[in-house]
């Protein structure tokens, strides 16, 4: 069955209805239920286990997806993983991304900020994998200082140290897929909702996809032009292939 | 091995601090994954079959025992689920549980006030269990209408009709337990992050208990003179027996 998608601008639109005041959904909703799902693919796809490395870098970015990040991040510890979070660009925008940090040090894990050496963390002898939320479906290029050195050192580890992108990977474009032959390949895909157009270009065999953050009624999904995935019981994540 | 408990002005302090500026979990945070964390219980106690009643009816009360009540019934509706919440009492304390109510609407769950005919739903061959998320750890004997006239039902309909309740069994005393043998006996308990005192009086052949409410780190819970509990994977719900 072909993947049902929606584009960017319709992505925009959706969210902005399940945040309006007939909906009414908040913010620091929609992040918890998208951060757990995420925490939900990494689980799956590494299950945790004592005897084996259990660190994760988990790199957010300045919006929403690197928010998505930080709740990732905490679920990821309350399970046994050991998560370092790459925070370099913060928000002000809303208090609340500054509460996602002190939940996260409430946590012990490690919060780095612009100028902490990260790069130590791409070290897949001690790192499991690294979790790309760096952004999401609003991105529009280019990518921006650090973030562009980011991907590129990324690009040169993820053969080794497997990227779990979260909703987009980061520098494809989102209605397009990537840019050229430099942007990074994830190996595994966390869409949110409903996947972007990109996720049509991921190779199958290179890439594992979940669709995760399920907040949605069967109703509202048609009306954006999807049939709503088949998630089972309680999951907050589906594997589609 | 003795149940892990906490007596209910702990559990308020803990509450507080868990929102307090240092680690700055916002109410909306916490409601969502303890809604989620009972819908799972209910979801593992009575797995949803399309063959046969999928009806649950959910009784809020009006502070967070009944907000949890709400998303857990949002969190059933996404599951398969027919909820139907009774919310007779509505608090407009904060708009966050308008909120909660419109999030409701917006997956077409009945919300019925204060005067519709709810009792209608006390019904075994359609409902599956009652959700009781009346009364939480704050409360405070003794039960004022309509609550006391609701529980009386339940007590009549307990034996063909199971009912869950969150974090504490409507009508027990928090420390205490049941104050006499006019109280609801629930078949499933779930306490949230902790139990209270009252937990350690159900009947484990009549009551089936889950801890959920999964937010808090190692060395939180140690500080608050209980060993963490060994949740598997990212459940948000564990049986203790």
């Amino acid at each position: 069955m072909a993947l049902r998608t929606i584009s960017s601008q319709l992505a925009a639109q959706l969210d902005k209805e399940l945040m309006g005041p007939e909906v009414g959904f908040t913010l620091e909703q929609l992040m918890e239920l998208a951060g757990l799902s995420v925490a939900q693919a990494v689980v799956k796809e590494f299950p945790y286990s004592e005897s084996r490395k259990s660190q994760v870098l988990v790199i957010a970015g300045p919006g929403n997806n690197g928010g998505d990040g930080l709740v990732c991040a905490r679920h990821l510890a309350l399970s046994g993983f050991q998560p370092v979070v790459y925070y370099p660009k913060r928000t002000t925008k809303t208090p609340f991304y500054a509460q996602l940090v002190n939940q996260l040090e409430f946590f012990k894990v490690p919060v780095l900020g612009a100028g902490d050496n990260w790069a130590q963390y791409l070290d897949h002898t001690k790192t499991l994998c690294v979790v790309d939320a760096i952004f999401g479906f609003s991105f529009k290029p280019p990518v921006r200082e650090p973030f562009g050195s980011i991907l590129e050192q990324l690009r040169h580890t993820q053969h080794e140290l497997p990227i779990v992108s979260v909703d987009i990977p980061t520098g494809w474009d989102v209605d397009e897929g990537p840019a050229d032959s430099d942007c990074i390949i994830p190996s595994v895909l966390v869409s949110l909702t409903v996947p972007k157009p990109c996720a049509t270009k991921i190779d199958t065999r290179e890439t594992h996809h979940y669709v995760g953050g399920r907040f949605i009624p069967r109703d509202f999904a048609l009306k954006y032009g999807f049939e709503p995935f088949p998630y089972e019981n309680l999951d907050q994540v589906l594997r589609l292939h």
